[in-house]
């Protein structure tokens, strides 16, 4: 037997960078890592968890909706809680947008943006991603043989001239015709923290409806919320269904895995009615509906309270841990290593010099390694996009896994190899 | 815009009869359902799920791995314990097929079948069915646009001089050189409650292997053993796996969600180890590892034997039920219906003369419905295969989710019609 029978899905799906990640943390046991997007172990919600379980269970009749088949689509109520969740954290006066029927409860947001791939993108497709992106959105891409292209990045999101100039050069090329989706983190970014403001929603939507006609078809935005929740300041900024009519192009994904807990993995999407429809077959398919047991704890969390109050305490933690970091890469790193504080999220991105390889393979890596430090190397965060050199000086650093303690130390050991480095 | 942006496989994934059955029984709030293959409410382990979770979360920090994520292939205890319960009711002596490094743990069994279709399936691609199969790998099928060839079923599993005769006629046209696996579901089968025995799950490997210089890659055989624990006797065929050499090209896929709770949702596969390696890249796209907390709920349910406890009252349970339905089919059903009372599972299979049409749209389906009971059409349960006329004068009937009494009044309202329509 010579060939294998594996399909070309198969065959185009290469290792994650996350396996070569957790292979390099568990042979080094004495590895700080900066790298994995682990979430902070001691505010996982335990005492709440066993609360909500036990109330549930509590009668042994009354309990068994939990541990039974749901709906395909996901609990009734947990879809209603989290469409109005979203209308009032968007502060939209509007239900239209935000509507239980065009929710749909998922195994955390990553299998919505698993399907929504599949029900959108042929191989050959093109899918626009910021550039750097989620680096496991582009192993889904580059599994069902998409191409990217990378969109630069500014404070505020995507650059809108950068946008416009690859939609004229997709539609010239007659590309535009394969054009699905812009797929965008939106809040405190994985990798660099960046948050799009609303404005630049807008004017994204507004930019690809324009090339709707070129392309034959609807082009729609992905926008990735997971990390939403987990904001340091009250700042706001709507999601892209507060939009008005412009949601119609709106695909958006949020969880609860983040913000309450990384073990329950509940996400959901709401969607236009048109995905909805073909989403949910997808998902009949999948595992015909997220585990009920799951969901109706949610459910409960989220009626309680339980779920608002968490977040307070989860946010003050990031927060703090952030901050710790911040101070120690103001202390520990050279100047020359440019990076900004974050708002949310559990990232912050460092950018060395150009002249300074952070890749898998570079000297670099391998000296912080040999010193017991680890982070994510930026290059893993760009797509495949002929049109730009990859970028290959930058590392994103977690605070979300790693103990007080270990951030500072980490940063301290990193930023001791980025001095000889830099100094040689 | 005329054009919908929806790639192929959403074209080609059309509403699952599920949808449609499920929409029947909303509609009618009296109607007695036995379609649903929902499992028995009153058996779903309640308690022994309270204490099991008051157990892992009691202290604040033992408890957060369960909250925390886990890896992509799953709870390495879990994937310890589910290869060796297996190996012992399969009655292995060597532990070599049962390893706990190719055992990967997913949301339910249906999420192995899918993702061991997307790694072995292009379009076009032919899988062998057994004719009736399963409705909802049917439709995983048609959405990767697959061609299924129905390998007839007799009492103890497929025909096997169908099985050659099939692979005989595919080498003859070529079309071998698209055949990656032939599917199975092989302990009471759904919908059939037929139990493939182990000398045919043997010679079925033998021949498959004997086509593959022809095909030009491994022919798999995927073992669907989703019904396996709920038997009724002490009859055990063991699994393909325990076939020594021959288990190299055995997918085995397992659940939990049927023998401890639906709505927990746990299901695993043991596969070799170049399938191993693609699923668990392919399950990092999907969701990088089902739910912790289901996972950990599942290990203290096995090693705490509450798992074993619950399945002897649940096997006593179901085979009541069946013995319910089976009473009742006797004394309503008339006598030119065939059946076969089942040994495990959720379902009686029974088959009215050729002439007596049960299909969705057949008017005996709609007078079930306006005598309020209604059952699984069986041409639903039947692939495309030109080669032979599709069986429309089947139904399948299950005891699973229905009540005692319930099962008799349908059953009795079922017979009443079968009646009627075979006098006529």
């Amino acid at each position: 037997m010579k060939q294998s029978a594996l399909s070309e899905l198969a065959r185009n799906t290469p290792p994650p960078p996350i396996s070569w990640l957790m292979s390099i943390a568990l042979s080094r046991p004495n590895l700080i890592s900066l790298a994995a997007g682990f979430t902070d172990n001691e505010s996982l919600p335990v005492e709440e968890a066993r609360e909500i379980v036990a109330e549930l269970l509590e009668a042994p009749k009354a309990g068994r909706p939990a541990l039974q088949y749901g709906t395909t689509a996901g609990d009734p109520e947990l879809r209603r809680l989290s469409a109005k969740h979203l209308q009032q954290v968007d502060g939209a006066s509007s239900s239209a947008n935000y509507s239980p029927e065009q929710t749909v409860m998922t195994n955390g947001s990553q299998q919505m943006l698993y399907m929504l791939t599949e029900v959108l993108c042929d191989p050959g497709d093109i899918v626009l991603v910021e550039d750097p992106t989620y680096f496991v959105y582009l192993g889904i891409a580059q599994s069902h043989r998409l191409r990217c292209r990378g969109i630069r990045l500014q404070a505020d999101g995507i650059d809108l001239a950068h946008l416009e100039e690859v939609l004229e050069s997709l539609k010239k090329s007659g590309d535009i015709k394969r054009l699905k989706m812009l797929y965008l983190v939106t809040y405190f970014q994985n990798p660099t923290a960046t948050t799009t403001s609303i404005a630049k929603k807008l004017e994204a939507l507004k930019l690809l409806r324009r090339y709707e006609k070129a392309a034959g078809h609807p082009i729609y935005l992905l926008e990735d919320a997971a990390y939403r929740e987990l904001q340091f300041t009250n700042r706001n900024e709507p999601s892209a269904l507060s939009l008005g009519k412009f949601a119609e192009r709106v695909l958006y994904a949020g969880t609860y895995s983040k913000p309450f807990a990384t073990g329950i993995r509940v996400g959901f999407g709401i969607l236009p009615p048109e995905i909805t429809t073909v989403v949910l077959r997808v998902k009949g398919n999948h595992d015909f509906g997220t585990a009920n047991l799951l969901q109706q704890l949610m459910v409960r969390a989220m009626a309680s309270s339980r779920y608002d109050k968490h977040l307070v305490g989860l946010r003050q933690r990031y927060a703090h841990k952030a901050a710790i970091m911040v101070k120690a890469i103001k202390q520990y790193f050279p100047a020359e290593v440019q990076w900004a504080a974050p708002e949310g999220g559990l990232y912050v991105w460092a950018r060395a010099p150009r002249s300074l390889k952070t890749g898998m393979k570079s000297k670099f890596f391998e000296t912080c390694l040999n010193n017991d430090v680890f982070y994510v190397p930026g290059e893993l965060c760009y797509c495949e996009d002929a049109t730009r050199k990859k970028p290959n000086h930058e590392m994103r650093l977690s605070f979300g896994g790693a103990s007080d303690k270990n951030i500072e130390l980490g940063i301290s050991r990193l930023g001791e190899v980025l001095k000889q480095s830099l100094a040689k």
